[in-house]
């Protein structure tokens, strides 16, 4: 793993993929296909896409009673324990609606209301993971949202992974497709005869998914469109190589494209921190991505102090931050970008991943700058509410038609000024 | 204006402009454009679309403060005062970090951080509203955005209209560029010599402001992309035909393609408004854009009764909502979808413009149904905080390691298991 003092041009930024011409073209042509054809051109679309020939797109609730009772039950046990913290934890984010009134009477609010319904997208083959299930299940569940919907591309079999069902069963999800890719957001966009449409599509997917959710985005709402997965270590002489370095390997396994970073003030600790990584790399089922992603997305940067490591690490946003230094807290207070902070030895990223409760749908590629962890506030809406005294009404219709005239708008005037007494 | 029952195909529903393949194009041009020419290339589309020719961008402390010293001093205190009322409500949003401790002693929480800086495109032309610099400034303000950047085309002489710039003042905002279109968005997108780019985009604009800003969304955050206008007044006979139809008006002149409509369950409510929108309607300055708005895009609907409104209400899902019924805080607990609610007589809908407090910037053409009005979250990031305990660690990490094998994911079981006593 290089180490590499901290470069003039730093940033994790790796382009954003927004598809080729072809790739676009294509999208929107899926995407005109299910509009206009509806199922028929979702089940052929699977047929062709992923080599399942369906005749109905609906899992059946034997499929998911199968799924469950095959299940090992030791890890039923453990997913519905994660799925306890994970509820646990997103109900302490939900806000009720509130409201004051002031002196002269006016009341003034903000109305909390949970979407109708929500579509999950859970991606294929080795990347069907149940805890995406979870992690965009349960937030949608705490808001209140009554109808979650999921979809996934079937296997060659006609199947969804069993994982998926058996998390989607925990999370009390009913409604399940077997669709995937441009023409799934597209059937939860604009509904088809056997999909009704929702309000709002998150989950993770290929760059087809990515740029159907883009497509759509305006007629539905959608959560950001994730970048390959990434984590900073930010480290002192505390902390221990081998642990940093089983850390940054369970980044780099994810994708050739993801990317792990250490930033240190220790020289030392970034020498030991990469000699680990090479000794543990070798030994990984994964070890071929994973290499591949700490030589081109891995670094060690050492900085001349710990102000110099913060600056660092807020110059690159990372999705997911562990902080192993003397007086932790301290350093996180001056964090301003991060998705997700893991403070001391033992707060390992993936105990965040499955188990711990905060959301492992992040910020990636930068975006923690301005963009958040999925939550239930992503579930919900806000309405204002104004109920207007007639004294606040005498005191200040002069000023609200005179504003309004300045901006050209007479009718706005006149419809404060009939009222007046 | 047509009075009818309610139709099986209710909509309010515009078709979402989303630009012709040229339009797409010349958007794109246009930012390829300023991420290759920077400035020069702001300058030199400014002179093209503007008819502009200017040697720098940046508005100078002396531009505002000749338009702050000749503007009528009694509008400074009306925008000052609507300034106050929208500070006020907004801090009512903001919310702090919070963090809980579980009985092992593992630490979870949620920081709270503002966005380091925004970009508010204010419109150029008779779209150049103050209103909606306090309204998209405040709350970033608010929410503790240190830099907030304006920028708005300027007229053929090289100037922006002293109420946006007396708006800026008020708000605190010092940094002002003279450049609008596509070209804007892309110079906050990505920055240029005399630009440092953002990290949010918000405000509203024309369909190249709108294509561009869908494309630069991701490098950036952006805001919802806004639609045309709209207002649905629910009324019983409770309410007045005049107020009722002059808040309808006030809508309407707007844009040709704004919508107003009445729900009611009287028909006697429905013939008086629809007259007094008649009388009403010729005497406006923009009778002509109202007159278009009304014929194409208004309606009153009678339906059989109280509860059949509120679903046609629902149905729609409006920007903005006026309740002027008898019991109307029930009628509103029964009310999901609503940008802006507005209620009771002296509640017309011009008062949250401008003045009340709430945001006047709100989810159009249906997205009521997922989207929220503009508030001090947008220009907020949250980031989780997990400090897991040694005793949580103990009893959690082998179903921790479980469920990463179960995932396929060997280096994440093992960044866990390394830590173990």
């Amino acid at each position: 793993m290089k180490i590499q003092s901290v470069a003039a041009e730093l940033s994790l930024k790796r382009s954003v993929d927004s598809g080729t011409d072809e790739q676009r073209m294509a999208v929107r042509n899926i995407i005109q296909g299910v509009r206009s054809d509806g199922d028929a051109a979702l089940l052929a679309y699977t047929k062709q896409f992923d080599k399942a020939q369906l005749d109905h797109l609906k899992v059946t609730e034997l499929e998911i009673e199968e799924a469950y009772n095959e299940f090992p039950e030791e890890m039923i046990e453990v997913i519905r324990q994660a799925a306890d913290n994970i509820y646990t934890f997103h109900e302490k984010q939900l806000r009720e609606t509130w409201t004051y009134t002031d002196s002269s009477g006016t009341i003034l609010g903000q109305k909390m209301t949970p979407l109708d319904s929500v579509g999950v997208y859970v991606p294929g083959g080795t990347a069907a993971y149940p805890s995406s299930v979870l992690m965009n299940v349960l937030p949608a569940k705490v808001a209140g949202v009554k109808r979650i919907v999921m979809t996934s591309p079937p296997g060659a079999d006609g199947c969804l992974p069993a994982g998926v069902l058996v998390a989607a069963k925990i999370c009390g999800v009913q409604e399940i497709y077997k669709v995937g890719g441009a023409q799934a957001i597209a059937a939860l966009a604009y509904g088809t005869e056997s999909i009704e449409p929702v309000d709002k599509i998150t989950g993770p997917g290929n760059i087809f998914v990515a740029l159907a959710k883009r497509e759509v985005f305006g007629t539905v709402d959608i959560d950001m469109i994730a970048g390959p997965s990434e984590i900073v270590v930010l480290a002192d002489d505390s902390a221990r190589p081998a642990e940093i370095a089983a850390d940054l390997l369970s980044q780099a396994e994810h994708d050739t494209r993801a990317s792990s970073v250490l930033v240190t003030p220790s020289q030392k600790l970034a020498e030991e921190t990469a000699k680990e990584v090479e000794s543990q790399l070798n030994d990984l089922p994964r070890a071929s991505i994973a290499r591949e992603s700490i030589e081109n997305y891995g670094a060690i940067y050492v900085t001349k102090d710990m102000k110099e490591a913060i600056d660092v690490v807020n110059g690159l946003a990372p999705e997911h931050l562990e902080v192993m230094t003397e007086n932790a807290m301290d350093v996180v207070k001056d964090i301003r970008h991060a998705g997700a902070i893991f403070v001391g030895r033992f707060s390992s990223e993936p105990i965040g991943d499955y188990f711990a409760g905060p959301n492992h749908v992040l910020p990636t590629n930068g975006t923690a700058r301005f963009s958040s962890p999925l939550n239930v506030d992503d579930f919900m809406k806000k309405s204002s509410l104004i109920i207007y005294s007639e004294q606040s009404f005498n005191e200040n219709f002069k000023k609200i038609a005179a504003f309004a005239r300045l901006e050209g708008l007479e009718a706005h005037a006149r419809a404060v000024e009939i009222r007046k007494a």
